[in-house]
């Protein structure tokens, strides 16, 4: 599972290839970033010992691939398909060219908006006989690059499919189009007391069918598991714009492959998904939400054992961030720290469907906490106002992040123990190489963001940072990515975490579903297989 | 995704081919039934207009395929490989040709019994090249012929893998080999403190290997979800004997495709299960079971609404049974009835952290549920002897049906309201053509197992309830298979539940993973596509 690249793959030192496209000024094509010389990843697993070649940056865009450019009688195709959602307009298409992180741009002239999966269907089948690259978008708040177009890719957004198409009040049961957006369907579910699995803090403009070909994570997957367990049925529109329909409403069917799973956490790379449908949890009657603090990464970890034990089936979230975290909300976002300065804080939230045993329960968690001495100080927050105060100590970070410079962005998985040891190593590494090395994430999932900044981008600092990172991680059988995927700028470390052999079954895959390579090229996939 | 079939395909009166090959007494190869006049699956749909050709039941098992048979150098091979462990004793090869309910046959002459992952490896990769066919066996309990050879396929056990590789008690992960037991890797988490994400009736036999190649369902998922969710990694011996390492232990990971779940659920048809690593929820403190008597399933309904509110989070089990099920238990088993004489019965269970909090939660809610008159009569367990005795009214069905005569076995996924109506409607259609229909299951995940008993093997009784139940399934856009997959028995239906296109790209990963088509011949995908 693990290593592979580390055992087999030689340090390359070859100088990067000159840049030959003219970009905008502050925009390279693909990635924001120089090629510089690195430890790569698969381009040196076809270097012979002792060759020298020039070694492109694992995370740049490749070359373009020879797919064929938009003419006027396309225009014309797509204008009688979906007329006055053929959008051209510059202004318009910036924003859908431009990742939300402001590090990837793709140069895409023609932006399509279609309502209805019959639309997507010929959009796609004639875009597939056309050999037309298509890059579909849903909220475009992607970390990874996998949301843009690299070169001039068509731009499929589902911004305007956006319909519910059913509630079950008994089931729970939610179908809707792939556009909706998500904290539209938690405000819909309110009025029948039940949310949404998931919530993330993107929820204000990310899609659910975005959420899905991402396989999000988030804030709840602790309580209610993943997409995986939670998505009933997707209804796809393949690459030759065949509409695969396996929009099921029911949690159990064993009739067969579960074909669905494919297109989870797929990136867009094997299919558009046009449609959902989701098992949504009832509204707790109950939320509760601690905010503490501790002397040490050691006992975090112990406070989440006994918190486990204690909370048990209301612990809906366990999430922590650490001081270097907090000093950034304060300096950028002027946010103030609720309790007695700690290296780390945690946010500890309850649902439950009966306030008293909630709170009970929650007291003597706390009384135990402290009385151990795990926790030194905190504050709880039971009236949601307050509660979306603690809150925002968490979900915020990655904002104040934001003002603090130029952000190298790590979304690792690894076993529980294990996640600060990261940050501690990458600040002892780094030395006053980075400005800040801030680590934050969700300890019940084991998942870390590790996010490194400095004053401006710095091939240097990127240089020390990566292939460290990676090769960290697959030293202790963590993943590269937890939950944000691998898009455009994480494609060619696939291998850190997959056996070559599940990479090339990959591969197959995609020439099944896609042969001809048109949906989201240069993504997901590492460039030896692409 | 419904109702393709029911659209498209003539109703076929020809008639079936004669039997040729020559069957030991009281067994026919395959299934044993009697082939009769249907109105069948696919095989129709090659069939033009007005033209009458002879028709096999759906059910029946297709022609041997050209597949080499066993020589005396392949023996050797084997039993170089693995030595003492290659077994053609014809008593003890009995066992694993016959399935769980003896309803299907195979005669397979070889039984190999590997202990690692490289001798499965060896042999695949052998038989791969020798084009001879495997039939992967578990704890074969199976209901659907899954799990024994159709014709001379060699059975390939997993009996011998039995070993729990790692247990971390921290994240609660526990990876093992595919052969170990259900029960005992309960068993084996009881010191730590943790128990199996799945629980079902076969658990002192079924392997966990088999469990998440069947997707197996059982009487937790309600609380702790699907496998689809638990199973964090699998090791996978591939058809030409490549080994594939998805055997991660991370509760995240988004790096690429997610190949696992492409076995979960592919009964043994994609590649050989070797290894699981599974995510187990910690030993709940307090266990309660409430045995529930209703009026009507409207009731029944109406109090697993009320309970899904008042117990939320505890909620882990909402069972029933009918009237004719504790019939049966009274007739068959000498169990008695704990409570009134009524249509339904309800079993509840509650799992939590806190007993005192469970108990209140439990009262509150029985009383709410006895005061609005929703059940009539009820009795509570909380010391683990009694619960045991009220969980067995429930899980010794299956057990009290066998004894009632020849058992015709349906496994339907539908909207919870509907469940109950395909029993009422069967009794109904079928008059007194049957000798008991049945109904029981888990209300929760809208899950009913409709079983129809006659004294004997009845193909006039056969035609009466096939396909009436498979199209009175899809109408209401149902699964003909919840939890207990297709095998040999239920392959040909496919199409009640799934759309073509999806049936097609089943075929192409088939073909794909398993180009000889060696690996569970004649099982999941229907004849028009093996």
């Amino acid at each position: 599972f693990v290593l592979h690249l580390l055992r087999t793959v030689p340090l390359s030192t070859a100088s990067p290839p000159a840049v030959v496209r003219t970009l905008p000024p502050g925009f390279s094509s693909g990635l924001l970033q120089t090629p510089r010389p690195v430890s790569c990843g698969v381009h040196c697993r076809e270097l012979h010992a002792g060759e020298e070649r020039p070694t492109p940056s694992p995370t740049a865009a490749p070359e373009r691939r020879p797919f064929s450019r938009v003419t006027p009688e396309d225009m014309a195709f797509f204008s009688k398909i979906i007329p006055g959602r053929t959008i051209t307009d510059p202004d318009i298409l910036e924003a859908s060219n431009v990742d939300w992180l402001k590090s990837v741009r793709g140069f895409s002239e023609v932006l399509l908006r279609p309502q209805t999966t019959e639309e997507v269907s010929q959009i796609l089948g004639y875009c597939n006989s056309r050999n037309l690259a298509v890059s579909p978008q849903g909220g475009n708040t992607g970390l990874v690059g996998g949301s843009v177009p690299v070169y001039d890719e068509i731009i499929l957004s589902t911004a305007l499919m956006n319909n519910v198409l059913n509630f079950d009040s008994v089931s729970g049961i939610l179908s809707c189009q792939a556009g909706c957006v998500l904290e539209n369907l938690s405000l819909y579910l309110e009025d029948s007391d039940y949310i949404m699995p998931l919530d993330l803090g993107a929820k204000g403009s990310c899609h659910i069918g975005g959420n899905v070909a991402t396989n999000a994570g988030g804030l709840r997957l602790l309580r209610y598991g993943s997409l995986r367990g939670t998505v009933l049925g997707l209804e796809v529109v393949l690459a030759d714009g065949r509409v695969l329909d396996c929009l099921a409403t029911l949690r159990k069917d064993n009739t067969g492959y579960d074909l669905k799973q494919l297109f989870i956490g797929s990136e867009g790379t094997l299919g558009v998904i046009t449609a959902v449908t989701i098992l949504c949890p009832r509204k707790p009657k109950a939320v509760n939400v601690a905010f503490l603090g501790c002397e040490s990464f050691e006992q975090l970890l112990q406070t989440f054992q006994l918190c486990r034990g204690m909370l048990g089936e209301i612990l809906s979230a366990f999430e922590f961030l650490d001081r270097e975290c907090m000093r950034l909300l304060n300096t950028h976002l002027k946010l103030a720290n609720p309790i007695t300065d700690c290296p780390f804080y945690i946010v500890i939230e309850t649902s439950g469907s009966n306030p008293t045993h909630d709170e009970e329960k929650l007291h003597q968690f706390l009384e135990e906490a402290m009385t151990s001495s795990q926790v030194i100080d905190g504050t709880v927050a039971t009236e949601e106002a307050k509660i979306k105060a603690l809150w925002s100590l968490r979900e915020r970070v990655t904002e104040a992040l934001t003002h603090d410079g130029f952000t190298y962005k790590y979304d690792i998985s690894l076993p529980v123990e294990r996640i600060y040891q990261l940050v501690t190593d990458m600040r002892e590494h780094l030395g006053d190489r980075a400005k800040s090395v801030v680590g934050y994430g969700h300890v019940g999932d084991g998942n870390l963001h590790l996010n490194i900044t400095s004053p401006t981008k710095d091939p240097d600092l990127l240089a020390s940072i990566e292939p460290f990172v990676y090769e960290w991680t697959a030293r202790f059988q963590g993943s590269i990515s937890a939950e944000h995927g691998l898009g455009l700028k994480k494609r060619n470390y696939i291998y850190y975490s997959k056996a070559s052999l599940a990479v090339a079954l990959m591969g197959n895959i995609k020439i099944m579903l896609d042969p001809k390579g048109i949906l989201n090229p240069y993504k997901t996939l590492p460039d030896d297989l692409q």
